[in-house]
């Protein structure tokens, strides 16, 4: 993607005001329209209406529509939004021209699954190094990296200009690795300790707890069966609910 | 938890409408407030102030306040929260008095690390069912679970009370998957696979989509770096962002 096209024509993104204050949640689901977007080029559609889009992407289409005209993006009247364009206003906006790279700490299960997730590298993340505490891991080769002691953790992430440090370790060790990332000079910190990480300002941490995740939908299968409970009361078949991560 | 218990004076559970319209983000906040509390409670605590609670969930008094006022749960003033009467409320509310039995579809690296995954037993759930595709896998136990052939999901899910699907396929494969649960009776699934899923009315999804946290704290990232880039620009110290998954 050429820096060269934008801000030459309103609504690119070059004239949108250097970091909008978008919305978190607006920022969550860009990923979502990228996804559907590329999905949609795939398949041979040059634009698409965002009703067509917001399907696609499994959001409402005035959501949508409010969510691109943060980015300056309106799509054209009768037409539609151009697709190639809007995947490259918001691969722009997400800075994903930009392939950062990654470093992963804690090699059990979880970071196994991880290190072999296809989704990171056709998504613009490139894993470059893995750590763990365990002398029985180190050394591990895992999709062509070697597993290296956490002790190296500040010296790699710096030669290797580690931009977001993704910590799979138990809650116990996750604070001290958090303390070692920022140290290095991470900026981006996803967790998937269950534990809430406490980091200096300027530090962005994402929290991924997949028992929160079952104790939402809890929440649901309650609310559902009080509903086919009450007397007269609505059945279980109300309008579903399909809610992303982050959103 | 008894339900006896509940109901008997305003504020407590029972006393809440069956079903109060809660806002998403309330009940994706719920069970960081329920982590938080069971950290305080074996610490010893037995009151906690809105501050104290909030400063330990990631999130700031007045949001929290709010979210508790949603139970009908305003603690004493001066006092603070109950934190054993606060654990009852939010248990009650997410369903959590009963335990909920989870099938777990592919059974690859992320597979095994949901099924080996100590935070779902501790937190009221229960696999109960490993399923996978693959003759190679079937057969195969984990943590005392045996795998079973995909084709025998609708079966066991319904002779098992499988509560929750969790779906860790490939993409290609989740749609399908999903079909089989919700034919099995599942309202309530986890979807790990990178697409969106079409279910009928009545149907809760959840999507974990682990590259578009990478997207969103990209988007951080490039953020940051345009904002010391500016001339005059704010450093990259500004607040720093500690956004739960799902809030």
């Amino acid at each position: 993607m050429s820096q060269q096209r934008h801000g030459s024509t309103p609504g690119e993104p070059g004239a949108v005001p250097a970091f909008p204050d978008l919305p978190e949640a607006t920022v969550a689901r860009l990923p979502e329209y990228l996804r559907a977007l590329h999905n949609l080029g795939e398949a041979g559609a040059d634009t698409v209406s965002s009703e067509g889009l917001a399907a696609a992407a499994g959001v409402n289409s005035a959501k949508l529509r409010k969510d691109l005209s943060h980015l300056g993006s309106y799509g054209t009247r009768g037409v539609g939004y151009d697709v190639a364009l809007l995947i490259e206003q918001i691969e722009f906006v997400l800075g994903l021209d930009q392939r950062r790279a990654v470093g992963l700490v804690g090699i059990g299960n979880l970071g196994h699954a991880l290190a072999g997730y296809d989704g990171f590298v056709s998504r613009g993340f490139k894993i470059v190094a893995l750590f763990d505490a365990d002398p029985d891991k180190v050394g591990e080769r895992i999709h062509g990296l070697t597993v290296r002691h956490i002790d190296e953790l500040g010296k790699v992430a710096s030669e290797e200009n580690v931009a977001i440090g993704v910590i799979a370790t138990p809650a116990g060790a996750a604070q001290a690795v958090a303390d070692e990332l920022v140290a290095a000079g991470v900026t981006s910190i996803l967790n998937f300790a269950p534990c809430v990480l406490s980091v200096p300002p300027g530090v962005d941490v994402r929290k991924v707890d997949l028992a929160i995740e079952l104790q939402i939908l809890s929440f649901h299968e309650h609310r559902k069966a009080s509903l086919t409970a009450l007397p007269g009361g609505r059945s279980a078949t109300g309008a579903g609910n399909q809610e992303a991560v982050g959103s």
